[in-house]
């Protein structure tokens, strides 16, 4: 079974040697990561200016392709170009922070995911729940699992499954629970600062305000220490408000 | 009524100069938008360096600020940060070159306006068909229009509409229509090249391939000289799937 990972924390981040590592055991694998971090990319493409892939070894020994892009132009690099046939499934992560509710939006390891599973190939987005994260092993022997699963199960085309493990020992996890993306946001702030030549300048900062209070949103379930796996698609159309739209006069608009 | 002004193509581009023009007649403006351009960002956001803000003028008249980041950064920022009070409505563009069907996900342009959704605040974004598109006028009258009507109709929270007209004149056009986000994708092609120095390197380029063949997909309507307008919005779950893999035993993942 060939594997594709990536993610977005750059290709010598320890949550991607440490998923490789374990999933080499379930298939064959190839590691296409972007050369720096790319948090907060959110689905960006390079179209502008050209891509260079470069060999990263570690230790002396190939690793995989690091690409001076975006998580989702890996993946489409890596699909198209650099596997000789395309994978089975994609693995994006181990995320150093979690990426539930309002973040999945923001998210370059989500992005990653969804690029696959625009690409038609099942994929996964595994993110810990904290930034000093510690707990990786657990996570990566999950990520396999679920990789298993999925292939087992089977998954619709154009979906993927967005996973958040907390970063506590096994034991202390309350179990797996399937979940929906929750509806907490950040209330933004941004600081003004002024540097040494009297120009202001603006750092983003903000704090995640919890708006989901039941288990089946993602970020109530890592609140409470549950492994949270979220299945999202690209669809973005609201077909509710699709609905309710039929009756505005739309052709008013066109009226002189 | 309080309007704020954005895009991806970057706060000189004509799409955005004539849209004020025209918003100037229903409201107050205020112009947040990149200072240089911004297509495929997706919903890129600047998190690990600080943004400035520039104030940007046209003929010597104070036109709108300026931001080194991206069309979300510049919706936010302008949100918390360059207007008084929330404007009552965000409109993003015109773009140059539509966003319909998997160019949703990529754009720039509907990320303004989504993280304006995000925010609460009523959004719309619009594009014109062609990368060398002439007829913005009728797009900026168009625009106009519709924004009054979002107002008067109202729209849920977290909802934006995503425009796309055909770059014809008005006579041309064969009406306008609700649709839904089409399924056409990018065929991707890495083209790739070798540099001076004797070092490969990859530019993406690629074919869309048309898989929209009825009117109410976005993509399918504008290729047929509609205008198109889809209600989108940013819950990505897919509750399809969710509801499918209630019969997963994800329990067993966490077996020994």
């Amino acid at each position: 079974m060939k594997i594709l990972i990536s993610n977005d924390d750059g290709i010598d981040s320890p949550g991607i040697t440490l998923l490789a590592e374990e999933l080499k055991k379930i298939g064959e694998i190839t590691v296409v990561a972007p050369l720096t971090e790319q948090s907060a990319v959110g689905h960006a493409i390079t179209v502008k200016s050209p891509l260079r892939v470069t060999k990263h070894y570690i230790n002396g020994k190939f690793f995989g392709y690091a690409v001076d892009g975006t998580p989702a132009d890996c993946i489409k690099i890596g699909i198209r170009n650099l596997m000789k046939e395309p994978p089975a499934i994609v693995i994006s992560g181990i995320n150093h922070g979690s990426n539930t509710a309002i973040n999945i939006i923001y998210s370059g390891t989500v992005s990653a995911a969804r690029e696959a599973a625009i690409m038609d190939v099942p994929a996964i987005a595994i993110s810990i729940t904290s930034h000093e994260a510690v707990h990786f092993e657990f996570a990566a022997k999950l990520s396999a699992r679920l990789a298993m699963m999925v292939i087992n199960e089977g998954i619709r085309s154009g979906t993927l499954l967005n996973v958040n493990i907390p970063d506590l020992p096994k034991e202390k996890m309350k179990g797996i629970l399937l979940t929906q993306q929750g509806k907490s946001k950040w209330d933004d702030i941004y600081e003004e600062r002024v540097d040494p030549y009297g120009k202001k300048y603006y750092w983003l900062t903000g704090n995640l305000i919890q708006a989901d209070s039941s288990l089946d949103a993602d970020q109530f379930a890592i609140k409470n220490d549950y492994i949270s796996i979220t299945p999202i698609h690209f669809d973005l159309t609201d077909y509710k408000t699709y609905s309710a739209m039929k009756e505005w006069k739309l052709d008013n608009l066109l009226k002189e």
